[in-house]
């Protein structure tokens, strides 16, 4: 995993992902303290960074391998990202979800042309679903963090972030980042140490499911002991991924941790001064820089909105805290 | 009033105004039956493309002219433009609005940094007041659209969606502009003819407040009756400026028209399938290009987000239609 292979995934999206600006709102600075800058990925393609990294993932594939479909696990952004990579490609994509996601993500998901294949999480058992179709049909997984295109493709965000930082002149600036798997913060990282090398990121969690913050302290992957519970459920996973985190391990500032409340007000607050939608995980990294300032060095702070994909009754209970 | 002034102005406000993307959406393309494309000015400092405009007149100005401060009328989005413009370029602002404008507006504008001068419609008149406060502080007024540099800073707006289509190969679009007073309208129109000649500029306004598409049809100028009534109140105006008038009738095409409810959904819509935060009027354009598509000619179709500035209420409602 290098700095070459995030370049050339830039490369392969070109054109089919969106550039995305960096936003700020002095509003937002007078909350923080300081220079809040904004990465909108929910602005992306399926509403995430995730379609980064599957397209660059299934752009990576050799045409023969990828022309017989692929594969991936999901209940949400991924599925989304590798559906609709999937369909720019011409091939085909299984989405393996719970029967009880929502119901729009299993839409959406087919709505991209996926076929989905649902399973009870009480009773069967995902890796064997869908080992059985692999085997089958020949069809190549897609993980969503521990493969390294799909890291390549997380990374071009920040390829993205050190251009904007660096014709800003922003030098000194933490770069907080929505962390579940490790895929976008290791990306982001890896992409900074080459092009904006002055610039520190660091990991934000959900409080509770901060296993991350704890690993990056004990050197080791720690896991988070609930999965559920908590409404960021878009960075939830039980544990980092083994390709990101020796890279978190060696370039990541410390984690920082939200609560359910600041994330709503976060999300509030994107609403009201940057007029984007994002949904609770998604708005971790700007709770974290809005309401956590005094745990911040950087002159300025950088952070991800990850993605947008939120029901119209969460979105109102975020507005209500206004 | 020519392309060179909106390339000009171009120069000016770059690396001050945001650079917007243009997105899209499959499920927008499904509804409307072709590909949309979405210019989402709501991201725009100040929450609307004003900004492009007040900064472009402000940055025009002769420095000792400047440094005497400005002065606007208005309720709404050019008044939180011209007081932001004005605090980047170290001068006062003083914007004259109606003491029953909505708080948050009056607020906001104030903390731009400006100076807001409350008037009672019923029984002051705001020129009375304007021209006093002119005269006597040697202000100079920053009309919304009847000002060239305001609609050469609309028109930068035109350039990038100009350079957008073309890399994307967009020839055959119809470019569908919410319309007020009909600067952002003529300046995109303008931008166009240079710059991406092929494809068609039409304003879209509200039902029943749709003078300028009346205008388009007679050749002169007509005027809307009532100037209120309507949750589209951003783009209301007693009629078109005089300066973008002749601008539009000769290059644009026919205007559209679209209902409160389709704007609602429009709307609904941009949270869904965008990620953006648009305000009724804002999302007019939009509205025609989903749920008018036989009163339209393009194989494409760009729209303009022309703002988000809405109140949660406002914004609940529009959820509530999905």
């Amino acid at each position: 995993m290098n700095i070459e292979m995030i370049r050339a995934a830039a490369e392969r999206i070109q054109g089919h992902a969106f550039r995305t600006p960096l936003l700020n709102s002095r509003f937002l600075d007078q909350i923080a303290g300081r220079r809040v800058w904004i990465k909108p990925e929910c602005l992306q393609h399926t509403g995430s960074f995730k379609f980064r990294g599957a397209y660059s993932a299934l752009s990576a594939l050799e045409p023969d391998i990828r022309a017989n479909g692929v594969i991936a696990f999901s209940s949400g952004n991924h599925a989304q990202g590798v559906a609709l990579a999937a369909q720019m490609h011409g091939t085909s994509a299984v989405i393996i979800m719970p029967s009880d996601a929502p119901q729009l993500k299993i839409d959406n998901t087919r709505a991209y042309g996926a076929e989905v294949v649902l399973y009870d999480r009480a009773t069967e058992s995902r890796d064997e679903i869908g080992a059985k179709l692999s085997q089958e049909r020949n069809l190549t997984l897609i993980k969503p963090f521990d493969n390294a295109q799909v890291l390549a493709g997380q990374g071009t965000c920040g390829l993205e972030i050190a251009e904007d930082a660096n014709a800003r002149g922003i030098k000194n600036a933490d770069v907080i980042v929505c962390c579940g798997g490790g895929g976008l913060t290791a990306g982001i990282a890896l992409a900074l140490e080459a092009d904006a090398p002055s610039l520190r990121v660091r990991p934000a969690e959900p409080e509770g499911f901060d296993d991350v913050a704890r690993s990056l302290i004990s050197g080791q992957l720690e896991s988070n002991t609930a999965l559920s519970g908590n409404i960021c459920d878009a960075i939830i996973t039980p544990q980092a991924g083994e390709i990101p985190f020796p890279i978190m391990k060696r370039l990541c500032g410390p984690g920082m941790a939200v609560s359910e409340d600041e994330a709503l007000k976060a999300m509030a607050q994107a609403f009201l001064r940057l007029k984007i939608v994002a949904e609770p995980g998604g708005a971790a990294a700007l709770a974290a820089a809005l309401y956590h300032p005094d745990d911040i060095k950087g002159d300025d702070v950088i952070v991800t909105i990850s993605g947008g994909n939120v029901d119209p009754a969460m979105f109102t209970r975020a507005l209500e805290t206004l």
